[in-house]
């Protein structure tokens, strides 16, 4: 089942969203969806959902449709957030302590371990219970408490050096919010969050509505 | 030269990073680049580069290739970011402050007018010079400050009511951060930043990392 080899970017750009989907309608109560309700729910092609799940052993029954909670807890497992993640977050400036806050609201799955920084000012300040460490120890604290995942919330210019701290520290993945492209070995998981690129978009897509008036 | 009729998504999601490219080279002092080097560090072939910018009428000369900082500014144009344009945000927790402080730090084009929350507790309080009002006080205000652009920070349950509340207020576009697919007009610009799909796209990545050890 948990056939994670050659699966295309795009189609995994979606199985988050169609989660997303089956977690709302499991919370309406909502048992079993064909899927034709799920295509206009979600806005894809009733074959491109097919085809999309296709690729993990396809889930739903002719005449029946998909399970809600069968195929929710099943995009779960290919995801991989059936267990549990360690994180830690280097920058932790309001977005850090944003991010921190998310992670802890964001009910099982998640724990934010450290929080590093390297502004004195920010040092020993307490943040969702963590207390924000001096980024000089991050390598020390990796050492000693292995983690999944590193969060990189700081400016430009530090993204690189907390990226190759982090690596070095054993992370499998960066979620990466600095408006940087880092260099990360092949080994490890790089997911970036641009803001600036998807202001960006908005913007183009603001005028573009301008223009049509 | 402003022609952003029928592009589609996909291109108008990589001109933001072809423009964020050029302003790194730009920084670097680069003053051209041939289609090939910059396919090389942007990580798209050369004939996508070349299809791409032809939606807008094309750039590069041949034997000489893109002109940095020509093709920065034409690209800034295409966008919109040539004017300035002011943001109101609802939501003024971590998230919100951190795209106040974000959006101040920005340079020039973009202005936080103001700040709303529900939260008594955050209401008054002061932020990257701004003072956080009432949430009822959002449809008086943009009576009375026009605003282009609504940042939705809030949790997902008032997400939507924030989103009706600033498109009543004429905004022209929403930059969503909530977990919720919101219901706008045809004519307000939508882009939502789904943080959970990121994480949960990190997750899968690093899990199939893992499964091929």
């Amino acid at each position: 089942m948990k056939n994670r080899a050659r699966v295309s970017n795009a189609v995994i750009k979606r199985l988050p969203k169609y989660r997303r989907y089956l977690e709302d309608l499991k919370e309406k109560g909502v048992d079993r969806i064909s899927s034709g309700e799920f295509s206009k729910l979600i806005g894809y092609t009733a074959s491109q959902i097919r085809q999309d799940l296709n690729n993990f052993g396809g889930f739903g029954q002719q005449g029946y449709g998909y399970n809600v909670e069968s195929l929710h807890r099943q995009i779960g497992i290919i995801l991989g957030i059936d267990r549990d993640y360690g994180i830690v977050i280097v920058g932790s400036g309001n977005l850090g302590q944003a991010i921190a806050n998310y992670m802890r609201n964001y009910g099982a799955g998640f724990s934010v371990l450290a929080m590093f920084d390297v502004k004195p000012e920010l040092v020993g300040r307490r943040v969702s219970g963590l207390v924000i460490s001096d980024f000089g120890e991050l390598g020390a604290y990796l050492a000693k408490n292995p983690a999944d995942i590193g969060v990189i919330t700081t400016g430009t210019e530090s993204a690189q050096s907390a990226a190759d701290e982090l690596v070095a520290g054993g992370v499998n993945g960066l979620w990466n919010f600095a408006p940087a492209d880092l260099l990360v070995p092949g080994r490890v998981a790089l997911e970036n969050v641009h803001l600036s690129d998807s202001l960006h978009s908005l913007i183009y897509y603001i005028n573009r509505s301008l223009d049509s008036k």
